[in-house]
């Protein structure tokens, strides 16, 4: 099949640092690549592929010092891959609407993966008079605020299989990964930590816009004895951190359209607990992969429960559920049926 | 003729407060109704016209706190002017580039104002790839990055007649108007009032974005006995405040795609001492409406020769170049001259 992926310019696929959007359009077109496609890659040209690289832009944005309008990239890049149309059988975006007025007038054949939370006001009139653009969800929880949107299916992101390294014996400490902001609640988790007893390591980049924040309410609190501040990690400490960790501390307090990390601890068989929340009940197993809680005392308990978990069966749900090769195949099928539908479509007209 | 407006949706038409884009819209649809055209305006639905309201939000953007995605409204405006794009004889947008990728397709008699800087790097690429978009310029200088752009004209701004009052006595103190800003260069207006002893009044808002320089570098420079800092004033109060100045100093350090403060004070009569750069040597006649420096020393040997310059002449001159009126006039032939191609194209076809 000759597939076109379409990323956001903001950073590189791969990202350098953080970006879970690159980074699933990353595993899934190396897996296109690998089950024999012929992928295209529109993203930008500091990007790392084994597909073929049209380079929107030189520098991914977000690092490029110069770039004071992020759109005009985008635009210019859109441009390009209309062009180029007729070269593909589909059309995969993962720049959310931005090329929804192009897809509505040119009848190509094309579907987008929405990689964030769609409960902002703003989104239900764009996404209404759009309704017609047919579209995929990370999670089913993603959907909520826009049911009536032509979803397609839901396709769980995946991991390359060996990507995490799994680790059968349980470490000794807590792991937090991820931003500090209000929303991600790591005051929950050094809450939960201290109640427990156990040490707790927080990995996580603090963004500017966080800064007060992290300042304020944060840092006071990193100076309990039991907890540890590591700062942002990359791919190669994550594996270690994660996998040597007793459990993962999810304590979301938004809808959070997936949440990466939940994954990338069950690769490696270290267990969640997770606040309920977004596509944590769609992500989590209570009882084989870990535990969901309502509040703070229930956490403490499901944290005491991890000792009883199967690290093992942590990986094989992994395995069975989170790869990118089931992801790749998920996305595979749902590209059939649109060629197929637009087909139908072409020959009855 | 049946005339669409299409204005940005940060401001209101007019804005509330500051918004040069947004006034411009508003100066131009209500004199293009005057004269008689069947103008409807595409804007936010707390906009004030006399023309048809198609509100594409219920609130401008910029005060609306729940706004967190401007550009998905912008979006929807642009679908709902497409729909009915065959009830307009011209579509004139003021949204820059947002509308090139529908426009290109819809092939409907269009033009776009562009209202803002345009030496960004990022723009290059864009209106280039968009090179046959019809454009209009603001100032000859504004064009100098895009200079292959598809030029239709330069309009200058225009402001209604009777808008400011002219004042035949010229007053004791030098006027800065605007934002405290880097490339404003208040600081040199005050260095200009010291080095001359008159006294200077700065009427000028401070954006978020510039408070740290405004208390670093700004505000002790404001306690010089010659200043006095009145902060941000509405419509009326500038008629005053304009009005009854010696001359508008107006010192930028950036090319100035434009600068309306400099047409408001000489529709009072009062003269502009202006920094060369952008727009400045298009809009002040020198030895006329004011002069045109090179740095402080000319600055203040300028100043000293307001004193022989006729206020009634910059009335005059305003009357002849800088009206609303004119400037209709001058969109109006504009939109003739590409209504009529498009119909010598069409008839081709």
């Amino acid at each position: 099949m000759r597939i076109a992926q379409v990323a956001p310019l903001y950073e590189s696929v791969p990202p350098k640092y953080y970006g879970g959007t690159e980074r699933v359009v990353s595993y899934l077109t190396e897996e296109l690549v690998r089950q024999g496609h012929e992928v295209t890659l529109f993203a930008s040209g500091d990007s790392e592929t084994s597909a073929r690289l049209v380079a929107a832009c030189q520098r991914s944005l977000r690092l490029d010092k110069h770039c004071q309008n992020q759109m005009a990239h985008h635009f210019v890049m859109l441009e390009r891959v209309f062009q180029h149309a007729d070269k593909f059988d589909i059309i995969h975006f993962h720049v959310d609407y931005l090329h929804f007025p192009l897809s509505r007038r040119d009848g190509i054949t094309q579907v987008t993966t929405l990689h964030g939370r769609l409960d902002i006001p703003d989104l239900a009139p764009l996404y209404q008079e759009f309704c017609e653009m047919p579209v995929i969800s990370i999670s089913n929880g993603q959907r909520d605020p826009l049911p009536w949107a032509n979803w397609q299916a839901t396709v769980y992101h995946g991991l390359p299989r060996n990507l995490y390294r799994f680790r059968p014996e349980a470490g000794r400490y807590l792991a937090f990964l991820g931003r500090i902001s209000p929303e991600k609640r790591v005051d929950r988790a050094i809450e939960i930590a201290k109640q427990v007893g156990m040490p707790l390591k927080i990995a996580a980049k603090v963004d500017r816009v966080d800064k007060g924040y992290f300042d304020s309410v944060i840092a006071p609190l990193l100076r309990d004895s039991l907890v540890e501040f590591v700062g942002e990690i990359g791919d190669i400490e994550k594996d270690e951190f994660l996998g040597n960790a007793y459990a993962l501390i999810f304590p979301i307090d938004w809808p959070e359209p997936f949440g990466l990390v939940m994954i990338e601890a069950i690769a490696c068989g270290t267990p969640v607990v997770a606040y309920r929340g977004g596509a944590v009940p769609e992500l989590v197993e209570p009882g084989h992969t870990g535990f969901i809680v309502e509040g703070l005392e229930d956490a403490v308990e499901a944290v005491r429960r991890v000792a009883g978990l199967s690290r093992k069966r942590c990986r094989e749900v992994f395995e069975q559920r989170f790869t990118a090769t089931r992801m790749a195949h998920d996305y595979v099928q749902q590209f059939e049926h649109l060629i197929a539908r637009n087909e139908e479509v072409s020959e009855a007209a």
